[in-house]
């Protein structure tokens, strides 16, 4: 018996087809749930994704895909969703198959609107999914870079230890460290947050605050993470390793951050329509701004931060007054 | 009386020539030591620094300036010094006023090679100054934002919270927002660590890592402060702080960075010596790497961050090796 386990990726987006490839080293066989039959054909002829990371290559004989969903939850014994937020839901309730015992790890940055749960509380919550079968797979990682090869670092967030293990285990490589936790909603929130604060930074940019200003923001927002996340699950963590802060610092720096880039897109004058019209890909911190805003309701934390992102975003308020008032409340 | 005391700035750099413009805001009249007389008539006719940051414009009727260290001493009630850690020394030792009893600012990056001190324990313990009239003037700032008016945030660190406000004051505008602190050694020892920090980022992207690896490196980095800052000096202190953090990045991030500009250099190939030569600024990184290399055989911190950076400039060990092997020890 081989000493990886049958896994599948649900999503055909850039941060599922990353997951794809690092399995690839190390799996004889992946299986891929890619929802468009013409994206399927298309890999199958051209060895590469046609709408993301196009440039990463796969040896087809590799790859197990299929658009039907259930022979996909059928085939794995670990299931692994990189499926937007804001789509999973209708994509899981696609499922038949019973996959309350598999192990599910999800790669998803978000809450799910329908259930306003991170993507761990809703398979738990609301599917049955044993809290121990359930993981997180996080950055600081941005897809594009995977795809060159380019060293990356993963945390694998599980309460079972052996399973943290064991999702490591198939995704490390020459390229690709990983580091195990037990901090699954915290990974998971700081996850979520960050593209909140990523778009903080994008409008700060497009306003004409330069980089010392984008520093301070940026260290604002990790102790706003810290509190933010203390609020909702209160353990010994350190919000400085990699699976926080480093997650804050990719997105909120890195060029590569569709958040980042919508943030900017705002901050230059586009209103939240026409800048999303414009973008091809999902900008996660929109409804994650949306979410931490209801769930900051109850116990909540101060996030000045965060407040002013949903302002703008979801209040129509004037980004510049509002971040002129933000830099009051910064230090 | 006016409700400003009298203050002047020793050195002619980019950051001397900032924290003038800042004063200037708040000041009818600013001391203004700077070594070379040709610079200062330079100054007086065309109404900028020549050499460094000379986009800010000054009214030539604030200004007094000198190339008389002493005069310039015996002018000001506070003395504010921006001159490079490695010329410091050099540049007090031509003062034969009575100093004691001025209050002592220090915007000074870095260790002074002749003590091995930081420079407010320089002061206080070779020069007499008691502690309580010695402080630091700290970033997230660059020079060059501040030029452009980009607002900034500055931390003041003084045991004397008076001592700070009054300079705090004598430093806020419309740009610049200051916040005060009683953690004086920890200020200076990350305003020195961040230095060495950005070479590491500099050698790092010069060798072909990416924005992944960056995060990770800066989260390893900042961790790595404050265990060494934990070891120098105990106290509690929030590390994600702006004087601390926020410095950090703006340091390891910044295409104005110096010292993230010479690392790159090392990481592309050039040696210690032509990599200087190609700058016309001090890279403060590479002698504070090497007071931090010394500082911590008493009472070590584990700084694999810190040791590689020394590696590579004091023992020319590979870039390349050190950092496939640092990259194993980060997380």
């Amino acid at each position: 018996m081989s000493k990886y386990p049958k896994v599948a990726v649900f999503g055909g987006g850039s941060w599922a087809t990353a997951i794809v490839k690092m399995l690839c080293e190390n799996l004889d066989q992946v299986g891929w749930y890619v929802r468009n039959e013409t994206t399927i054909d298309y890999i199958k002829e051209n060895e590469h994704n046609p709408n993301y990371l196009s440039s990463a290559q796969f040896n087809i004989e590799q790859l197990n895909l299929s658009s039907d969903i259930n022979k996909m939850v059928a085939y794995a014994d670990v299931l692994i969703f990189a499926i937007p937020s804001a789509f999973i839901k209708t994509e899981l309730d696609k499922i038949t198959e019973e996959y309350s015992s598999k192990i599910i790890f999800s790669a998803i940055k978000g809450i799910i609107p329908e259930s306003g749960l991170i993507v761990g509380e809703h398979f738990n919550q609301k599917l049955n999914v044993p809290l121990n079968n359930i993981g997180v797979i996080s950055g600081p990682c941005h897809a594009e870079e995977v795809a060159m090869e380019r060293l990356s670092y993963l945390t694998i967030a599980c309460r079972d230890t052996e399973k943290a293990e064991l999702i490591s285990n198939c995704l490390s490589s020459h390229y690709i460290k990983t580091k195990t936790s037990d901090d699954i909603i915290g990974t998971e929130y700081a996850a979520m947050l960050k593209n909140i604060f990523a778009i903080a930074a994008g409008i700060a940019h497009g306003l004409g605050y330069g980089d010392n200003f984008q520093s301070v923001l940026m260290s604002n927002s990790i102790r706003e993470m810290k509190r933010f996340i203390k609020k909702r699950h209160k353990m010994k963590r350190n919000i400085n390793n990699s699976a926080y802060l480093g997650d804050l610092l990719v997105t909120g720096y890195s060029i590569f951050s569709r958040n980042r880039m919508f943030g900017n897109m705002i901050g230059k004058g586009y209103t939240v329509k026409s800048a999303m019209m414009e973008m091809s890909m999902i900008a996660e911190g929109y409804y994650a701004s949306k979410s931490a805003q209801l769930l900051n309701k109850i116990n909540p934390a101060k996030t000045p931060i965060i407040d002013a992102v949903y302002a703008i975003l979801y209040q129509n308020k004037n980004p510049k007054t509002v971040f002129k008032r933000l830099t009051e409340q910064l230090d």
